[in-house]
């Protein structure tokens, strides 16, 4: 095992090199000697949510001391009837990752980074992230009992503070930008012996490749589509990265085709995609989906690379409009609240299927990246119908026979 | 199977008797015949978070339908090796049901009642419930594609609506008496087709036993102490019959002591288990704990009959800052985050070790009902040590060497 440059190649010995790369500055990822991993075992176990480091343990590095965990992973995998038939895509699942610890993905690769970390000596930890990444850190540096560093930026919203401050981590809100704030972090953590387990750190992107392993075993076998909400860049590339592990030890016959879906108000990737250019910075951030509103994507050019190496797959994006509607679906059709941002998953599976780019045969999956409890203040004042009756008038209440469904006229003309 | 009140004894068959019991209002639970479950199947099983109904279907009732799940059991079963250590109690653990799909343990329940209801006929499902319930039908009524009603109290707190609301029920906020709008609604119900899963529904107690035969699975045994957060008492009832269908069995030698443990400000249970009573109307309920703040209890007396048939366990109460200090130390000291309720149990064990009656080789489970993300309300306007700095200071903030332990003192003594 050794820590490589995904982009210039420059190699060095896991414990001695400092993420990102010192020459080119772009992301450095785990690489595995023949044999060192063994994805075959990976997919035969699965027992209780005894956490990823114990479940996928044949395929992730030795860890060098007792894991950090919270139990995550083992998350649902759910068939969506409902809207599959609907939509005329009757192989269409969802992954909720929401089900995780801390409500979301960021969970896996915490878990993996965080005990890496505790492992290898490092007595504090931290993170740089607006939410989901920032509640992790926090929840697992509890956890492991190291004193934890979270910068958050200045303009955080304050209903979602508790998600993060309810774990006792050292709270710093950083006015500034935040890509600026990233590489600061990173030099602070190296001068100052914080292990930064930010979005891009090679060890997080082992614990997220968890997923695609376990898609597999959920399903028996690669879905053809994968949709995947995207910011920094860093879940696809190690969704991609965990199925390119598969694919090279023949346990499936083919990755699948992977859709990153972002926000059009703030979709760096997806420009770049479209241009066949490198990520420039997003200048004027537009959208409400904070949790993918990454300016300057510390992995967009890796994903590009990963996605261009793989032969198959896109960086799109959807507007606000497109998630909220997407949100609503699946919370009314499916029963799955995810945040608005995972919905992205589904309003981009949306825009492929009225492209007539999904087949009926398709198997697609999309990953519910986050729970939709971690984001009170986007429902204030809303009332969903609230009716206000007193008991008398209990027995004369109108029953309804058939669901209100309020999103029959937004689905793709045709389905 | 037949179904039997827990009271009187009547008895019939499962599709013809409305629940609770016509004769004695007492609740009304699920028997089997001899053979007709197995529950040396059901603690071989465990695998992917394939869901109660199929996980579990050695020890449930047959459904006639597809099961309607959302991924529900399967919760982390962590060691709570922090606060274990510093408290005296190296086997202490907690039984993350915030971890469900709805981020309560009532997923459990609901996936059988609703799943029962939708094989059986009825076009229409319900609930009363100032919260977690209610959240959970809702998604499992949206997942069934059933309308569904939802009564909750004209006083449900404006911020809790969004987790309910998002499934699309229809939604009708009743002024009136709590207990008066339970006994309304189930007639109302029975008259006119609407499956109303409540609290102590039958089949609800079947789904909510699993996590006993979990529960075994997770520690290989059954534990000495199970400590519960207990409302309406349907959920511990459903405990300890997973834990007495163990026992009957041969597969555990002695059930756990159980302690439920109630809000002071509304204990009607604990004071009638104090008393050598039946449970009386709480008259002023004074706690902030909402979910567990059942004045009249539907199945207190049928928990106060199953206490005194299994001959140890106890219903006692905590205050509201126990609680409070409870939830704190579990998010800060171990990286879970319970609801206020929830972290009753810890709170209760709290007291039983300070009492001394908690061995250090007992094994001590904290059942974790519900995720603390669901609350947002209560941490309106906390800051949580949040300092706001520039990133020219980045450099020059103090890294801290060990975690702020405010919490420190307020352990029990010599522990």
């Amino acid at each position: 095992m050794r820590l490589q440059c995904t982009m210039c190649g420059l190699a060095g010995e896991a414990g001695k090199m400092v993420h990102p790369c010192a020459e080119c500055g772009e992301p450095l990822e785990v690489r595995y000697e023949p044999g060192e991993i063994r994805p075959d075992l990976a997919l035969t176990g699965g027992g209780r949510r005894c956490g990823i480091l114990t479940d996928f343990a044949a395929v992730l590095p030795g860890l060098g001391s007792t894991p950090v965990s919270l139990g995550e992973g083992g998350t649902p995998c759910l068939e969506l009837s409902n809207l599959g038939s609907r939509l005329g895509l009757p192989e269409l699942h969802l992954k909720n990752e929401g089900a995780n610890p801390t409500g979301s993905f960021k969970d896996r690769g915490t878990a993996m980074a965080i005990s890496w970390a505790a492992g290898h000596g490092f007595g504090r930890v931290g993170t740089v992230s607006s939410g989901n990444m920032a509640g992790s850190v926090a929840a697992y540096g509890a956890r492991a009992a190291l004193p934890c560093l979270v910068f958050v930026p200045a303009h955080l919203k304050a209903e979602k503070l508790f998600t993060i401050g309810v774990y006792g981590p050292e709270l710093l809100a950083v006015d500034g930008d935040y890509g600026q704030l990233y590489r600061d972090a990173l030099r602070l953590g190296a001068e100052r012996g914080v292990y930064f387990a930010v979005s891009d750190d090679p060890w997080r992107v082992e614990g997220q490749k968890t997923i695609a392993y376990e898609i597999v075993r959920d399903l028996g076998r690669a879905p053809d589509y994968v949709f995947v909400p995207t910011s920094s860049g860093g879940h696809l590339a190690a969704i991609i990265k965990g199925f390119a592990e598969l694919v090279a030890a023949g346990l499936v016959e083919r990755a699948p085709h992977f859709v990153g879906v972002q926000a059009t108000g703030c979709s760096p990737i997806a420009r770049a995609f479209a241009r066949g250019a490198a990520v420039e910075r997003f200048s004027r951030v537009t959208t409400a989906a904070h949790a993918i509103s990454n300016p300057l994507p510390p992995s967009g050019n890796r994903l590009l690379r990963a996605l261009s190496g793989h032969g198959q797959g896109a960086i799109i994006s959807v507007d606000d409009e497109d998630m909220v509607r997407a949100q609503q679906l699946l919370a009314a059709g499916e029963g799955v609240f995810v945040q608005m941002e995972s919905a992205a998953a589904l309003a981009g599976a949306l825009l492929y299927a009225r492209d007539g780019r999904l087949a009926p045969t398709d198997l697609v999956l999309l990953i519910g990246t986050g729970s939709g409890l971690k984001d009170p203040g986007a429902f204030a004042g809303q009332e969903f119908g609230r009716q206000q009756i007193s008991l008398d008038q209990l027995a004369t209440i109108a029953v309804p026979h058939s669901r209100r469904t309020a999103n029959e006229d937004e689905y793709p003309q045709g389905m």
